[in-house]
């Protein structure tokens, strides 16, 4: 059981994203290349995030990426009941389940899924990062704009 | 975020077994065919439900699967924990992070990992299957067996 691909990036984002770098904007080939992942994935990655209000990007020789929502205000559960595609841990119609309907498994693992949203909207954006990720993008900001 | 393929087909294998179907015995062939599963992909899964102990399967002419637990004392939750084989919702190595190790993410994810295992905890087997599938599953040994 593990989040998607594209949930992690996002979230790499978001993080990469919560630290104020004021020197100079972060761009979306500075993100790409420090996660390094290609470019146009991360292009739908922030796409979505900018339709979310999360993340703003803005064009032009100063223009770059900005979190759109204070940190402390963007819940981790939030986040993850968003961006995950899957609203539900099992799919009992791939393979189709010949007891589909017929039993509680689904409805307990929603349940279950509910709850763990729940828990993890006990943590904001602002508790995934710390001094020492604050620390770590200034530099690798810094190493890339040198 | 899904459960794997591997723990879903043990799921419905387990749910299947916990009905008595005293007229003949569940063999690997009636569990593949009902739910339209490649045979040596069951035996995987059935071999491993076997080292659990929590199917037993005697060979020989009346041979066939059985639960080797009572479904009241398998527990939802253990179950996923022990099937499920990554056990961390997030893999910071892959594609490697550039802020592996200098955030928060991993912990915290792992932490609502664990309430959700114990949430799932609360509720066993038994209270998985009911009436409903009961029936279902008599209904289709029947129909196989005919």
């Amino acid at each position: 059981m593990q989040i998607t691909k594209f949930t992690d990036l996002a979230l790499r984002v978001l993080m990469y994203l919560t630290q104020e770098v004021s020197s100079s904007p972060v761009t979306i080939n500075e993100v790409a290349q420090q996660f390094d992942v290609p470019r146009n994935h991360l292009i739908k990655v922030v796409t979505r995030l900018n339709k979310l209000n999360w993340v703003i990007a803005t064009r032009g020789r100063c223009g770059g990426l900005k979190l759109g929502i204070a940190p402390e205000n963007l819940r981790l559960g939030n986040v993850l009941r968003e961006l995950e595609s899957k609203n539900s841990l099992i799919n009992c119609a791939e393979p189709p389940c010949v007891l589909s309907g017929q039993c509680n498994l689904k409805e307990i693992l929603d349940h279950g899924l509910n709850s763990f949203y729940e828990e993890m909207n006990k943590y904001t954006l602002q508790n995934i990062v710390d001094q020492k990720t604050q620390q770590a993008v200034i530099k690798l900001h810094q190493r890339y704009s040198a």
